[in-house]
């Protein structure tokens, strides 16, 4: 249908390489595209270059940066002897949002999946071991997610890290925010009760 | 959050830009594309450029095309006699996908809405008066939408052409292919019953 309009085609076929556009998304967006004015076009071009070629990761936490370190890393009122372990950098920014962590993070950029052929030595575990020989931390608190992989790769990293006599945390399990307890699953709702604090 | 990330934030707000595409799904797609290779990123940049370069509209018919007249306008064994209307060149794709029909097309690029302000004017309908007086025309198809603005722009149109002594059409109304009657809404049903045809 498009085998007359190879640039749109090529446009449609590159917009569907992205997650969770299909065909007929990636056709509406450069049906948009194509009525959107030059400069328009031109300035998502510009992003795309311009995003490649100055953001990278920090050196020491692997968070996303755009300098050698991130601005948590040059930030010196953060807590150094904390030290908070995610799995992507979406979820570093998950927890920076919540304003309830001022300490340190390192991004494992994935989690242990030995189904999938993903061991230590394909995260970024290494440089973290590195880490805690050079920065005086006293807490890591894991805080990858609650998925088989997630959670594998917590206790991996909560024995390596109790073997060095370190305080090992991860956050809590139980009821979200303004959530009605009816609709609340119950092995969440078993991790609430088990958890439960003193009033 | 992504204040320290300027390249970054740029390319979310851009992508953000895009319709159907909000801020989280942008954030996403930014993620995707820095852990992306340098090659597939300046792929989808060039993909933009070029087809903001070579892609326009077909001077006959408003298709889309990169040629100055669309593949179809260019092809002789399309019936001359016939001309279909549609509003944009999705509808145009969606009646060519069905492959029943085999005459010329004429896009109007949107939908009389004098509430909008969009007049006879603002569309391509002086151009399709002009396309009347050159063209052997004999039979006009309406395809607009079944909206309020497609059958308030079919009406304009069908009476502009009945006064030109044209045969004009309008697609069926009925029941869609493989539907159940059950979750069909009265309005549909009462379509096909006054449009039914002898087997």
């Amino acid at each position: 249908m498009l085998g007359s309009l190879p640039s749109f085609a090529r446009l449609v076929a590159e917009l569907s390489k992205l997650p969770g556009i299909g065909g007929k998304t990636a056709a509406r967006l450069a049906f948009h595209l194509l009525r959107s004015s030059e400069q328009n076009v031109a300035a998502l071009a510009e992003a795309l270059i311009e995003m490649k070629q100055k953001v990278g990761f920090c050196r020491r936490c692997f968070h996303v940066a755009e300098t050698e370190l991130c601005q948590i890393c040059s930030d010196p009122a953060r807590e150094e002897q904390r030290l908070c372990i995610v799995q992507e950098p979406q979820d570093l920014l998950a927890i920076e949002r919540s304003h309830a962590y001022r300490g340190r993070y390192h991004v494992l950029h994935g989690a242990l999946s030995p189904l999938d052929g993903i061991g230590p030595d394909d995260l970024k575990i290494p440089q973290l071991c590195q880490r805690l020989e050079q920065e005086p931390i006293e807490e890591v608190l894991l805080a990858t997610n609650f998925s088989v992989e997630g959670e594998a790769t917590a206790h991996y990293l909560a024995r390596l890290f109790k073997e060095r006599g370190l305080r090992v945390t991860r956050l809590a399990h139980g009821i979200p925010m303004g959530s009605d307890l009816e609709y609340i699953d119950a092995g969440t709702v078993q991790q609430a009760v088990n958890g439960r604090r003193e009033l």
